[in-house]
């Protein structure tokens, strides 16, 4: 199997793994709890939210919550800030987010909020000059996402933050980072950023695990109300195994980092190239110059994206058309509509996404196998005038 | 070591754990993608999803939703009906809750909520008359819970469900199920309840993993809102490898069930009888004849209860003086204080829950135990007359 849907999500490092047993059926006290069992535990707790403060760049551990996902983080950041201060009304985005920040804002447009969604260009990145100049007195949160999932576009987001609270220093900026976190370094403390969320299961942690960094001094009121834990910031038993595990693969995330910025990175370079060169009707979406080094887009003209995905698992080979948490709707993609990207390649765009588990055998096995896929399909398009004038120019 | 906390949280069934370990470093896919790789977890939450189903004798496989924990299941429940509802502003529960539903409501009645909170008598037993006395027009939902976690009173959710609906059919009733779920058979289709919460981690699965079920019919706000997962009700990408060790731990209590009913209660009639006989000052406070099987709860008069709590560690014995979500606080148990347990030993009181892993061996330990901490902490009690005329009665 050749595994390119490292954006939906990843394989949990068997190091990972490793650091989370014990927690299951040996140290499984309750952290809350008083006795040397649930110190164990507490101290596991202790050590990860450390690593994690330092895999995003905090100052101080506090900063750190553990939540139990991504979407998790996101909506206690957004609905959090909200609640505390409910005379704002004024919400801004982008048009590119991941759905739990786009849903959620189109559920709050329907309880009196007015929100901005910042659009992007051809290439994929953001319109910074507009979002800035949507902020004023009424803006409660600015919501951007670090790095794109589908184009892998990274997105200015120190300079938002700043920009920002130039202009409205009491607007509170979320950083949706869960997929910049464990491809490119991220150091928080120097930025404006109030909010920034990471889910484990994107940088080969467990799935269902998740952290959300809040800056001293912001408040933000919790999402699941009850216990104590978390600062009172987030209720619930701490899940242990997967907040140890979360910190391991963090770990292993800068240790690998410089590994992800060359060598995934070539990889990915190689595939693209080699797709670019050897299938005529290739098109590559992702053209921003900062994109995270995994992340390749790439539109095939005419040809229906759900039989190329088909056809490639035939092969052993995984990658997608577009986010997973928008999969099962027969909707193109979001993110491509917002780059204007022409119905003729939309239905057709392939994201491919790799990690540190990839090798070069695997790229050139793609490389090899996506062209007789794709001429395979070409013969069944129905469009095919069009086709046959991009593959058999005159 | 003696565990005797297992309602604060329990040891993962190694069982359990195996069940869950092919998920985490091959079938890792994410169960929206479309490839193989992503059937594998998408299966495995489906056949889990039919176990929860059994466990909790719902209807329908559908009617169940997971979540992250028992917090995050009752935050649903609750925000998530109100959501839905916003006319309505009254709200019902007992004064004995778990945090996650009592602070909830807390917080309700800053934002113009009324809320009612039911009292219970000195066995632990919910006044329901009472409660359904409150019921009106106006009331959006009761939340009750089906066993006390501090004494293990078992409260008659299918009455006060059944009575709620002749009252008011438009009500909701959320039943925070966390501590029956494993310790009782559960049959929630035969009831009116709309809700209910269960958590993993008190029936030997792995903390940070939960569900809630909700009738089929019943309309319910996400409290995480983003992607399509578990039919729009709880967005983020799915925990495959808990959803399949909750599932599995679900079965297993099913089959221990009757070990938990018959012998597992011996053990702890027997550890209530022992320390009952053998300490002068111990008077036992969870005296409701409808008690889940592992609990009891016992005030020592005129004792440190934390002071016990340390002995018991020191001789590898692990138990409470209330819950792990409100421990931390110097504040004496609400449950008890609701109960109306005096003050003599509301300080000193310790809840013993246990489980199917106990053995008869711990419980004669405890037993012989115990008494020698009670002797040593009586001589530097401050309450030297008061405890004379218990110990050495003339």
């Amino acid at each position: 199997m050749i595994y390119l849907d490292n954006n939906a999500t990843t394989k949990v490092d068997e190091k990972a793994l490793e650091a989370m047993l014990p927690y299951f059926c040996e140290e499984y006290g309750n952290p809350s709890s008083i006795y040397d069992l649930a110190h164990t535990a507490n101290s596991a707790v202790r050590r990860a939210r450390n690593v994690i403060k330092d895999f995003l760049g905090a100052n101080d551990s506090k900063e750190i919550i553990f939540t139990s996902c991504g979407s998790e983080s996101a909506n206690t950041a957004i609905k959090g800030t909200l609640e505390l201060n409910r005379a704002k009304k004024h919400i801004i985005t982008t048009k590119v987010e991941h759905p739990c920040v786009l849903n959620l804002y189109k559920e709050l447009e329907k309880h009196g909020y007015r929100a901005d969604y910042i659009g992007v260009d051809s290439n994929g990145d953001l319109d910074v000059n507009e979002l800035i100049s949507k902020v004023d007195k009424d803006t409660a949160i600015v919501s951007v996402m670090y790095a794109n999932n589908e184009t892998g576009a990274i997105f200015p987001v120190d300079e938002i933050a700043q920009k920002v609270k130039e202009i409205n220093p009491e607007t509170k900026v979320f950083v949706d980072a869960v997929q910049a976190a464990g491809k490119i370094p991220i150091n928080v403390k120097d930025t404006k950023i109030d909010f920034m969320g990471i889910s484990a299961h994107k940088f080969h942690g467990p799935k269902g695990i998740g952290a959300l960094y809040v800056k001293s001094g912001t408040m933000v009121s919790p999402l699941i109300v009850g216990g104590h834990q978390e600062r009172g910031k987030r209720a619930g038993t701490e899940n242990v195994p997967y907040i140890v595990g979360m910190a391991r693969a963090a770990e292993l995330a800068m240790e690998n980092m410089d590994d992800e910025l060359s060598r995934v990175k070539k990889l990915r370079d190689m595939l693209e190239d080699g797709i670019l060169t050897k299938i005529k009707n290739a098109r590559l979406n992702s053209t921003s110059k900062n994109r995270v080094p995994n992340t390749t887009n790439i539109g095939f003209l005419y040809i229906e994206g759900e039989l190329i995905l088909l056809h490639l698992n035939d092969e052993g080979i995984c990658a997608s058309s577009g986010s997973a948490c928008t999969s099962g709707s027969l909707e193109p993609s979001h993110v491509l509509r917002a780059m204007g990207v022409p119905f003729t390649s939309l239905h057709g765009s392939i994201r491919f996404s790799l990690s540190r588990y990839n090798t070069e055998e695997d790229i050139i096995q793609v490389i090899q196998t996506l062209p007789h896929i794709i001429d395979k399909l070409a013969k069944i398009s129905p469009f095919q005038k069009e086709l046959g004038e991009i593959l058999r120019p005159c």
